[in-house]
């Protein structure tokens, strides 16, 4: 029996050598001279999945005796399932400040950048403005525009020999406009970024991205199909494939988190299993400058190697995890602060969300690097521990 | 080759009899008196897809020049990818307003009725206010409360075993306080709901979507791996099935749509689409009082028997059609419009809506009836025409 004493702090301490002993051997709590305080969470844990006994001047506590006097503590259920989950997999999470030994690198996956180069050409076209959409006038034009770059749609959706204009989206016209290429017929070109923006206040965001992708060589087009913002091909890609004639397919997907806006947790996570079921690779984009916002992270992990349980004293840790559920909002400011925390710590980011029944779903993030850009982007997976 | 004149109104008219008689066998055009008189989407699909020339006052019009002179009406792009891409599959579409023979009935689909019947108990709980959970006092009433009758998540998930509370969702807890079998111990009752509600301005609507089928019998929990709000087991389902101990698993999610909010149609398409990858039936949950918005709808459409295309000569039309693009909002007052709209056309509701490149998604909307609720549900269901 693992006999535990609550101190008025709400921490417990094991001063029993035995149990102490035994609580060491597993990983829990800190040493404070010859004491093994453990927090509220593993205590919780002790309590509730082994067994243990915590008494407080000679009586007994319950779990839900020790859990009450935390209910106003910012997020204590989602802290406690998300721990509790990782230790019933038999996995080995610790409390941030405790020393570790630091992974030799957090790997940072490099996205190649190349230059798009347009040809010399001036395009007109009518710029719709309930479906987003720029009719092109200029037929010849528009069929190499689409041809040699995919910009548009030319003709009909995989059938560009049916029909003949060019048709780009909101993004398309922007871009070809800041390049100098198009200029609308019907309104200033000026006035395209102002109506997009009043319409959607994300537009700048997403353009920001669109363009910065784009510039490099990439192909971005809509995400709809796929539930994001934008689809993505590599740099030289068009809508035929050379040679057999075959549609090309993305393999990754893009979904624009702006620093300045709230999302519930399972809308955001709605994106991700979207990406996931068509097998698409899901980047995170959070454009703009990185601010200071500081966010704390959770709990720093042990994953396993083989089939064994890495721990303090045999390896480091792999993951720092950022507790959250579903009900709950994230910020792209906090997001970006919890990925920045985990990079100082030299950990990878995973997010685990405990949802209402108390399941546990991990999002691994891993940060990505186009060449050349100054946003931030990650790469994002949906994780079995 | 296809002769139109182009009247100062924007609509078209053939006079040159060949080309009247082979407009009518295909079906586009509404004749006045000797006149058939074509819509811009008709028209403009004929010069776009079959070639035709457009004249007025003797000079030539393109595609281009008819279309821009729409730019400024509502959804003119949506509806004009859309009505091409029905016609493009060989399907023939007609403008609202012409005469049709009404199909012999729209299917309503039944979801029957039970009554939950709840023992008489008294629980106690502390809620969890940034997490939106309550874990319970009493261990063994709030073990059978998670057996019987599926409240909340006894133990751990898929693990029920393991640990001893029951933790409540927040529309677990709001239910049972309004059934006047729970007390928090922690805050008031009633400050439950005003909490949530601070919260998330949808609660009211979820927690009376929730209701409704919960007190009918249904089981109702979290859709979070699946996507949506809530997912569905029907009537005196429990965790775990009598006999062989295997999982229930639900065949149903929930998403809900409150009359009052609006939403971007690539963010409610994505909800659609989990569902589809994990195979569940799809529940558009329309809460509220109907109201008396009107939509119009845009097109009249047939579809297929067999191999051959339905016409207007031959059998009654099967979808009323509204045409909408990505980057569009739709609000759930528009919706109910729309349903309601295509019901007293005794039409079933077909949503097309263009992305970005305009490629035409459609989503078949099917009414059902939860018997003894007030509540529009519909089944909704991507369809490949």
């Amino acid at each position: 029996m693992l006999e535990l004493t609550l101190q008025t702090s709400g921490r417990a301490t094991a001063i029993d050598p035995s149990t102490r002993d035994l609580l060491k051997n597993s990983f829990y709590g800190t040493y404070d001279r010859k004491e093994l305080e453990l927090s509220v969470e593993e205590t919780l844990y002790l309590l509730d999945m082994r067994n243990a006994a915590c008494a407080q001047a000679g009586r007994q506590v319950s779990f839900n005796q020790l859990a009450s006097r935390f209910w106003k503590t910012n997020k204590f259920v989602a802290r406690y399932f998300t721990y509790k989950d990782w230790r019933d997999r038999g996995l080995v999470a610790i409390i941030p400040g405790q020393h570790y030994s630091e992974p030799n690198q957090t790997t940072i996956k490099k996205y190649p950048s190349s230059k798009l180069r347009l040809p010399s050409i001036k395009l007109h076209g009518a710029f719709y403005k309930t479906d987003f959409i720029t009719m092109l006038e200029e037929e010849d034009a528009g069929k190499e525009l689409y041809e040699k770059f995919w910009f548009g749609q030319y003709g009909s959706y995989k059938a560009s020999e049916k029909g003949k204009a060019n048709k780009l989206d909101i993004f398309e016209a922007q871009f070809l406009i800041d390049e100098g290429k198009l200029e609308l017929t019907n309104m200033s070109n000026d006035s395209l970024a102002k109506l997009a923006g009043s319409r959607r206040k994300e537009f700048p965001s997403l353009y920001d991205v669109y363009r910065d992708w784009r510039e490099k060589g990439y192909v971005v087009k809509t995400g709809f199909k796929f539930g994001t913002h934008f689809r993505l091909y590599f740099p030289g890609a068009k809508p035929m494939k050379a040679g057999n004639g075959d549609w090309t397919h993305s393999k990754h997907v893009i979904h624009v988190f702006p620093k300045s806006s709230r999302l519930l947790i399972s809308e955001w996570a709605r994106a991700i299993r979207v990406a996931h079921s068509v097998r698409k690779t899901f980047i995170l984009a959070v454009p703009g400058k990185t601010s200071n916002a500081k966010q704390e992270i959770d709990y720093v992990l042990y994953h396993r190697h083989g089939g064994e349980a890495d721990n303090p004293n045999n390896s480091s840790p792999k993951y720092a995890m950022l507790s959250l559920s579903e009900d709950e909002y994230i910020g792209g400011q906090e997001l970006a602060g919890a990925l920045d925390r985990a990079k100082r710590m030299r950990l990878e980011l995973l997010l685990a969300i405990a949802d209402r029944e108390t399941a546990v779903t991990y999002y691994h993030v891993k940060q990505i690097k186009l060449q050349g850009s100054e946003n931030d982007y990650f790469e994002i997976d949906w994780l079995q521990p």
